[in-house]
């Protein structure tokens, strides 16, 4: 079928639609994207030259919903199905996959990376990992409302946190610290306040805090106004008030920035736990015997297994997750002005593309 | 009873052979200590000013192995046996003790710390956490016929790796790397080679190489030759030699060094683990990112837990951890020269101090 793309054919320069004929082979599925969300990663391999693993020209975009409408051999229960595309898409047969370790599966398939992405009438992935979304008209299946287009940022920024929550055993009544209260994080402060812990945010954007703090933070904290030790201060106090011990306060850095990572690392305690969440390329300098003594731990997370994803698009569909207040959907045209936005920081929302028509 | 501890009165001043009275109250239990390893954390309290959590006077040393020769109400049973004193003594009743988290016991006992350590004639203790030996006379129980002051080194230098090695989940045919092949890394190296997993010691030291090349370490790579890429080629090149994957090879600082922490981290690989059993107070430039990048995790380790002690002891017993090639008994009253010898690097082995008489 024809299809339209948006490519990159070299770092920074305008993206070009391009029509190009897709067929689903066999474990295929071409799906009609119904939305497509902006990610600072996109920026990333745009901007910054970060590598994508298909070279250029190539069709970025990994946080994708839609509905299936062509499917190869072995996909066809997928026809006709709406779905959320995993931004990382493990094989599910090598080693890795069977041990557990599907997030560094040497054959996965990131759309926009590995694979032309959903920044286009149409997307071409595997059909193994998808997400059914149920019918979105039936109130009791979508309590919330939302629509499919919206559900795209359940692909990675609703998804992400949720499996760093998740590994971080996160549990009611517990303290989950974000450092980054962007799309990301945002998400993460609604998850954790959904699992029952008391949430604290801190960003340096007063708008970004100002609205967590409608959806779920307790606490927000300005990073450009507070100092390292202040933050940590308040972040006790907190806790003192409510009585949570240090192993029971997980730390979760969504800035992806040097400075986000030095504050999240210095808020650790004993028997304490940093998510790494948020990319950068800086280096930082730490007192790593700290997680030694402090008997800490600091793990990274590297998209989502699929299999957490029905969980993840339940807090969406329930409301317990807001999306609309958090996004702001856009046409897919304007997908150049959109990621120059974006870079500049004129946006507050995250932006999700939707196709004309 | 009248007892004998050497006590430390000020930092750096010569210990000084002090009597005292000791008597064991409810659920304590006095020890004639056997012997009594000298751990680099002794020499960081003595020599570094390191605080003590209690002030001196203070008898230092938490390597003890010994004989109950008096016990309090409620710990009767353990009159007459011997036993190895866990280094970190968590209360066991306390919220984090019940949750799994008895390393950050806000309520923990870390003898020559928190109270009187072993390098005397007698130590007490709570019987709470008390590893049991079996009577090492029988050459069933103890085929490797170890000697009980040389089980002291099971109260720290072996089971501390033990329960760093235990927590990564290290199986057989996984890769081990030691960063540091001193007293906890060579017996970390044998541990990981126990349980069957192949096993790379990286030092400074080629004395020390050239030892444990004999107990456990299938390679072993000098870190004064072989800068960062090399170290890491060549563990790459070992790995694949025997096609174990990233997220099958767990990477141990056990130097205790900055240079040590860069060179593990630099380690790690997709889906990797880190392990952070040394400590040193310096700080580390990293890129932490690289967790996240890599679905990596780093974990600190604290002591070990009373309940793995069993499992560790066992190891030495049974002769798959070889003790003797790796301690020096010297008696009790070198112990300034000792501290001395080991701060200058003048010791190759562990020492473990042995009371007279």
């Amino acid at each position: 079928m024809r299809v339209v793309s948006w490519m990159v054919h070299r770092q920074g320069e305008p993206m070009v639609r391009t029509e190009r004929e897709e067929a689903a082979e066999a474990g295929e599925v071409v799906i009609r994207v119904a939305g497509c969300g902006v990610c600072h990663t996109d920026l990333g391999f745009f901007y910054e030259g970060v590598p994508t693993k298909h070279g250029f020209p190539l069709c970025l975009g990994h946080e994708i919903s839609g509905r299936v409408v062509q499917a190869g051999a072995g996909a066809e229960s997928w026809m006709g199905r709406d779905v959320v595309v995993p931004a990382v898409i493990p094989c599910g047969s090598c080693d890795a996959c069977r041990a557990g370790h599907g997030s560094v599966c040497p054959s996965q398939i990131f759309p926009g990376n590995d694979v032309h992405g959903g920044f286009g009438s149409h997307v071409k992935v595997p059909a193994r990992g998808l997400c059914a979304v149920p019918d979105l008209t039936d109130a009791r299946l979508n309590p919330s409302g939302v629509d499919l287009a919206s559900l795209s940022v359940v692909a990675d920024a609703v998804s992400t946190p949720y499996q760093a929550i998740a590994r971080s055993g996160l549990a009611a009544s517990d303290l989950a610290v974000f450092v980054g209260a962007g799309g990301v994080g945002g998400f993460g402060v609604q998850i954790a306040a959904a699992v029952g812990a008391r949430v604290v945010a801190i960003d340096v954007d007063p708008a970004r805090l100002d609205a967590i703090s409608r959806h779920g933070a307790e606490l927000t904290l300005r990073a450009d106004v507070l100092d390292a030790k202040e933050l940590k201060a308040a972040v006790r106090e907190l806790a003192k008030k409510h009585a949570v011990p240090t192993w029971r306060q997980k730390i979760f850095e969504t800035s992806g920035t040097a400075a986000g990572q030095a504050t999240a690392f210095s808020l650790l305690g004993h028997g304490g736990y940093l998510g790494v969440v948020g990319f950068t390329s800086e280096r930082v300098e730490i007192r790593l015997s700290n997680l030694m003594a402090f008997d800490a731990k600091a793990e990274g997370n590297w998209g989502c297994l699929p299999e957490l994803y029905p969980k993840a698009l339940d807090l969406v569909l329930s409301g317990q997750v807001r999306v609309a207040p958090f996004i702001e959907k856009r046409p897919l045209d304007s997908i150049n002005d959109t990621f120059g936005a974006l870079r500049a920081r004129r946006l507050t929302a995250r932006p999700v593309l939707v196709p004309e028509g």
